[in-house]
C-alpha cells in the first residue's frame, strides 16, 4: 500500500505542475506518453477521467464538440486502444469505446481528432492511479447511524459561495422556503465534530452536484451537470476534503444518485445525441404535450400490469421540469454507470443512495447496482422506492428470489413500511391487535427479507414531515419512536434537526417547511443547535437522549450484528432484545401513563436473570429479578455491558 | 371402471346381508376371512374401516376398551400385517400398527384380542373397495364459486332431527341467536337445485360432524366425535346422499376440517390415551389454570419470536371450550390425517377447509397436506389464516420458496387481504391514492403468490360481518364488490344469503346475528327466498344479478384459466380483463354518480376496437370504439361472447 500511495503522490504533484505549464513532464509513463503537451480542444469529454486498475477494462467516452462526428479519433498509448466508434444522431457527438488493458499505466495521453480536412483537434485524457484497492471501499452498514442533510439548510459554511450571477437562481434568500439558504459542504466539513460527537457514523447529503435551475433549485434534485458541484455548494475540492476528513474520523460519505433524471436546464438537453436520450424527446423537442409519470410503481412487479400504464410509468417525466432519461439506451445506461464509479472514485465514496428507485428501466437498474456492486464488492447502495408494502421492499433487495427471476443487485432497500407502522404503532391506543402490537407484528415481517439488518430505517426524511410532528409534538412518543429505530436490526437513518425536535407543525409535510435551516448554521443565529445556546429544555433533553443512544450504539456489536428476540406486547409493554457473546441490550416500550410492574418471569428464555444491567441514558444500574418497576411511559434500553 | 364398480356393488349387498346376519358370507375373500362372523366386542376401533388400495400402506388403528392394553391383538388376512402393537400411558388404549399389502383385498376379517388370563375379544374391521380411483378426487379449482352455508341455519329440512334428548343441548331455539335452529343436511340436499341454479358450483358446509356440547354448539367447530355426524344435522347416510346429489349434478363437496381442536366433552377428554395427547393436558386434569392461545399467529414466520410465544400460541387453547390437539404426539399426528382420510373415501369429497390453519404445529400442516395431496393428486384444500398480509398469504401456498425452507404442501390459502381491500377501496372516496387504486394495488401482490388462481377470494365469511353490512348497507358497492370477486383470478366463496342482502347492521360482526336463518328455510316463513317470495325489490335485484354473473362464470375460460390485464384506474374508472383464446371479459368498475365518458383509445393493447360486446347482466350489446359511455356508477361484465 505504502509503495503505491508514494507513486501516486508523484503523480500528483507532477500533474499539477503539467497543469501549470499545459505540458505534460511525467517521467514515470511510457515513451508513448512522455512528455506530451496538455490540449483542451474539445468542448466536453466525460468522464473526464478514468482511472487504470478497474476490473471492467472498457470505458466509453462521450465526446461533445461541434461536427465532432466528422473526425476520426486516434489515441496512442500503450494498454489503451479503441474498439469502436459511435456516431450519435446529433453531428456533436461521439462515444468512444476504448480497452483499457492490465497493461496501462496512469498517466496522460493524447486524443487526436482528425477531421477529413486536414484539421485535428487534440484532447488530453489521464488515466490516474486508484487511491486505494476497490475491497477498501466499505459502504455503510447496520454498524452505521446515517446523518441525513439537507446541504443548502445545514451549514452556511462560507458566504462567500451563496449566490453567482451565471446561474440561473441568482440570488440567496432564507425567507423563501424554496429559495436557496446558503448552506454548504463546508458548512457540514465544519460541523463534522458536531455530528461525530453526536454518535452518527455516516452522513448522506442530498445531491450537491450543480442545479443550475431557475427556481427550487437548492433541493439538487434536477441536475444539470453530472460531473460538476453545485458552485453553491463548493468546489471539487471541498466535497473531496469532506469526504477525506470525514474518513480520518472513520466516516463514511454517501451521496445521492439520480438515474431516473436530470434538471431541464442540462447541458445537453439543448444537443440531445440520440434520437432517444431522455423519454418523451420527440414531444420535447416539438413542445408539444409531455406527459408525467403516472407513478403507478407497482407496475415493476405487477404481471397484469397493461403495457400502457408500464411505458407511462417508466416513460413518464417525474415532474415537468425533470427529463426522464432513457436508460434502454446503451450509451445513456454506460453514462450513468461510469459517471457514479467515476464519483466513488473521486470521492472516495462509502455508499450510494439511488433516488426514486422504482421509477428507471429496472433491468437497467439491476445492471447498475451489479456493475457498482462488480466493481466495489463491500460497497453498499440504498434505493427508494416508497412503499409501505413489504412484498415491494422485499423484492428490491438483493437475492431475494422473485417468481420473475429479477434480482436488483441492491443490498439495500428502505423500511417505509415499518417507519409508518412505528408512528401508527405508538400513537394509536392498546387493544389486542392496536398499538404495539403493530410494532410487533411488523417487524415479524422480517422472516421474507433476505437481510432485514441492511434494510435503511428512518423516523422520517427530506420528503416527509417531521417524526416530532408526525408525533403529533408528543417528546416521549419521538423518543420511543428513536429507541426503536436505532435498536433495530437495521441500518438508522436519521435527518438533521431531529435531535433538537425541528417540525412542520404549521402545514405537515410541505417540503420547504420540513427542510428548515438548522439554528446555529447561519452567523447571528440567536439559537445555537451546534453549542445549545438558546435550545429549549425538551431540544436539550431530546438532543442528549440521541447522543447517549447513538454513542452506545456506535460499539455495540449485539445491535450492528446480534440476534434479535422479541416478546408480544402485553399489558402495553413491548420488549425486543439485540443479544450477542458478551453482550445483551434490552429495549422496552412502555406505553402506560402511570407506574406498571413488568414481570420478569416470561423472559426466562433471555437468560438474563439475576444480571446486572445499565440504562444507557440515566446511567443506573439493575439486577434482573422477578419484576421491573416502570415508573412512566417511555423507552429505557438496557445492556450487560456495565462496564 | 364398470368391472371394479361391478364387484363393489356385490360386495356392498353381501356386507348389508353380513351385517343383517351378523355374520360374514362374503365369498369373494381368500380362505382366512371367509365365513367370518362379525364381532362387535371392542369398544371403539377407529378408523371404523379402511380401503384397499391406498397409496399409503401402513394403517394405524386406535383401539379403545377397558384394559385393552394387556391384550395382545392377532389378525389372519392374507395381504394384512400387524407391524408394532403400541401401548399408551392409559391401559385402556393401544395403537395397532398394520401394513395393508397391494395383495390385500376388500373384505372383512377379525382382530382378536387375546388376554394373559385366556379371555378374548374379538372385532370385526372391513378393508372396503374404493369408490373410484384417487385421480378422480378433483378438487375444487377456478372454475368453481363455492357456496359456504352455515347448516343450522340454513334450511330446515328434517324437523324429525332438531332436538335429541341425549344431547347435552337438548332444545332447538330460533330465537336465540347462539342455540340451534334446525337446519340440516337434508336442507342442503333438498335445494341443491336452487344453489345450482344461482351458478354455484361447490358447497362448502362449516362443520356437521357431531358437537355434543351443552351450549353454542350450532356452529360445528367443536367437535366430540371425529366419526360421527351430528344427528341433528342428520345421517352419515344423508351426508353421503348430499355428496351424491351434488355429484350428479356436478357440484363438489367441501368438508370443513379442524385438525387443532376439539370440544371438550369430546369422547377421549374423559380417558386420555397420552400424557401429551392435548396441551396443557397436565393443567386440564388437574384444574389448574389453562392458558388461551396468545393469537400471536406471526410466530409461525417470525424468525424473533420468542420460544415463550410461540408456545402460548401454539399450545394455547383456541377458546376453553376447545382443547387444543397435540399434533406433535405422534399418534394423533396419524389420526388426524387417517380421519380425513376416511371422510374424503367416505363422502367422495372434493375438497377440504382447514380451519385455524396457523394454530397447530405448523411441520404437522405441511405433513398433513402432503399426505392427502399424496394420496389425492388433484384434490384441494384450503386453509385458513386470517391476515390481511399478503406475506403470509404467499407464505402458506405450496410452492412458495420460503427463507425458513418451509413447504406447506397447501394448494389454496385465503385472501383476507384483497377482501379489506376491495372493502376499503370501493368505499373510500377517489383520489391519487385511494379508493378504486387500492384495489389495483392490491391485485398487483399477485406476482408475489405461487399461484394466484388458487387463493380463495371473498366478499365475507361465517366469522365477519356480512358484505352488505360491511357496505353500509349500499347495493352497489355490495354488486361492485361481488362483479370484481367473481371476475378476479380467484376461487370465489360467496357465504349463503349474500344474494338477498342478508345482514347483520344491528350490531356488525356478531356471530349469532350474521349467521342469520335463510329466508324460506324454515316452513311457514313468511319471506321465501329460494321462490323469491316476499323478497323486496333489491333483494330480488341482487338474487338475479349474482345469478347472472354466476352462471355466466361457469362456462368462462377467460375467467376460470385467462390471462389477466388491468389498467391503473383513472377518473374513478378501473378496467380488468380476463382473456383467453376466444373469449375477453371486461369488468368495468366505474365510481362516478354522474355519466362518464371512458375514453376506450387507453385500451387499445386489448384488442378489443371494433369487436361487438354483450352485457352478461343486461343482455345489451355494443361495439367497441372511442369511448364508452357509462351512465351510473356501478359494475359493467361485457364479453366478447355474443352468441
Amino acid at each position: 500500500m505504502k509503495q503505491r500511495i508514494h507513486i501516486f503522490l508523484i503523480c500528483m504533484a507532477l500533474f499539477a505542475l503539467s497543469c501549470k505549464n499545459n505540458t505534460s513532464t511525467q517521467s514515470n509513463q511510457d515513451s508513448d506518453s512522455k512528455n506530451i503537451e496538455v490540449y483542451n480542444d474539445i468542448d466536453r469529454i466525460e468522464p473526464p477521467n478514468w482511472w487504470v486498475g478497474l476490473k471492467e477494462t472498457k470505458l466509453q467516452l462521450l465526446v461533445h464538440h461541434t461536427d465532432i462526428s466528422n473526425a476520426d479519433p486516434e489515441i496512442s498509448y500503450q494498454g489503451v486502444s479503441i474498439l469502436e466508434v459511435h456516431k450519435a444522431d446529433s453531428p456533436n457527438y461521439v462515444f468512444i469505446d476504448l480497452n483499457i488493458s492490465a497493461e496501462a499505466m496512469a498517466g496522460q495521453f493524447n486524443v487526436a481528432f482528425k477531421f477529413k480536412d486536414g484539421k485535428t483537434l487534440n484532447q488530453t485524457y489521464e488515466l490516474k492511479q486508484r487511491e486505494k484497492p476497490a475491497e477498501d471501499y466499505i459502504g455503510f452498514d447496520s454498524s452505521d447511524v446515517i446523518y441525513l442533510i439537507t446541504p443548502d439548510r445545514f451549514a452556511n459554511g462560507n458566504p462567500q459561495n451563496d449566490a453567482f450571477q451565471d446561474l440561473k437562481e441568482k440570488t440567496i434568500d432564507r425567507e423563501n422556503d424554496y429559495g436557496r439558504h446558503g448552506g454548504d459542504i463546508a458548512g457540514i466539513t465544519n460541523h463534522l465534530d458536531y455530528i461525530s460527537d453526536m454518535g452518527f457514523t455516516a452522513i448522506w447529503p442530498t445531491p450537491m452536484l450543480i442545479n443550475d435551475m431557475p427556481t427550487a433549485s437548492y433541493h439538487g434534485y434536477a441536475m444539470t451537470d453530472l460531473y460538476k458541484v453545485d458552485p453553491r455548494f463548493g468546489t471539487l475540492e471541498e466535497y473531496k476534503k469532506l469526504s477525506k476528513t470525514m474518513s480520518d474520523k472513520g466516516m463514511k460519505l454517501i451521496m445521492d444518485m439520480v438515474a431516473n433524471h436530470c434538471g431541464s436546464h442540462h447541458w445537453w438537453m439543448s444537443d440531445l445525441p440520440f434520437k432517444d436520450w431522455v423519454n418523451q424527446q420527440e414531444a420535447f423537442e416539438n413542445q408539444t404535450e409531455l406527459k408525467n409519470s403516472n407513478h403507478r410503481r407497482t407496475v415493476n412487479q405487477d404481471v397484469y400490469a397493461s403495457k400502457k400504464d408500464r411505458d407511462e410509468m417508466n416513460q413518464g417525466w417525474f415532474v415537468p421540469t425533470m427529463p426522464d432519461l432513457n436508460q434502454k439506451n446503451t450509451f445513456m445506461a454506460k453514462y450513468i454507470i461510469q459517471n457514479n464509479i467515476w464519483w466513488i472514485e473521486t470521492l472516495q465514496l462509502g455508499g450510494i443512495r439511488q433516488d426514486t428507485y422504482p421509477y428507471p428501466d429496472k433491468d437497467f437498474m439491476s445492471n447498475w447496482a451489479g456493475a457498482i456492486m462488480t466493481e466495489y464488492p463491500n460497497f453498499n447502495i440504498v434505493g427508494e422506492e416508497w412503499s409501505t408494502n413489504p412484498l415491494l421492499i422485499a423484492y428490491w433487495q438483493d437475492g431475494h428470489i422473485n417468481k420473475d427471476g429479477y434480482d436488483s443487485n441492491l443490498k439495500s432497500t428502505m423500511d417505509f413500511a415499518m417507519q409508518s407502522t412505528i408512528v401508527q404503532g405508538l400513537k394509536e391506543s392498546e387493544s389486542w391487535g392496536t398499538g404495539l402490537v403493530k410494532l410487533y407484528d411488523g417487524l415479524a415481517n422480517d422472516f421474507a427479507y433476505t437481510s432485514p439488518k441492511d434494510i435503511m430505517i428512518f423516523p422520517d426524511n427530506h420528503d416527509m414531515s417531521r417524526i416530532f410532528t408526525q408525533m403529533d409534538g408528543n417528546l416521549i412518543n419521538t423518543k420511543m419512536a428513536l429507541a426503536l429505530i436505532v435498536t433495530l436490526p437495521r441500518i438508522p437513518q436519521i435527518y438533521y434537526g431531529t435531535e433538537i425536535l425541528m417540525h412542520d407543525f404549521e402545514n405537515p409535510g410541505d417540503h420547504g417547511l420540513l427542510r428548515g435551516d438548522f439554528p446555529g448554521g447561519w452567523e447571528g443565529d440567536l439559537v445555537n443547535a451546534f453549542s445549545g445556546e438558546g435550545l429549549t429544555e425538551d431540544q436539550k433533553d431530546m438532543q442528549s437522549f440521541l447522543k447517549k443512544i447513538l454513542n452506545y450504539r456506535k460499539n455495540s456489536n449485539a445491535i450492528h450484528e446480534g440476534k434479535t428476540l422479541h416478546f408480544a406486547p402485553e399489558n402495553g409493554v413491548y420488549v425486543l432484545l439485540r443479544m450477542i457473546e458478551g453482550e445483551t441490550v434490552v429495549l422496552i416500550l412502555n406505553k402506560n401513563e402511570g407506574p406498571t410492574s413488568l414481570d420478569l418471569k416470561r423472559f426466562e428464555e433471555t437468560g438474563l436473570a439475576g444480571k446486572t444491567l445499565r440504562n444507557i441514558v440515566s446511567g443506573e444500574e439493575l439486577v434482573w429479578g422477578n419484576t421491573l418497576e416502570l415508573k412512566q411511559k417511555g423507552s429505557i434500553i438496557l445492556t450487560t455491558k456495565t462496564k
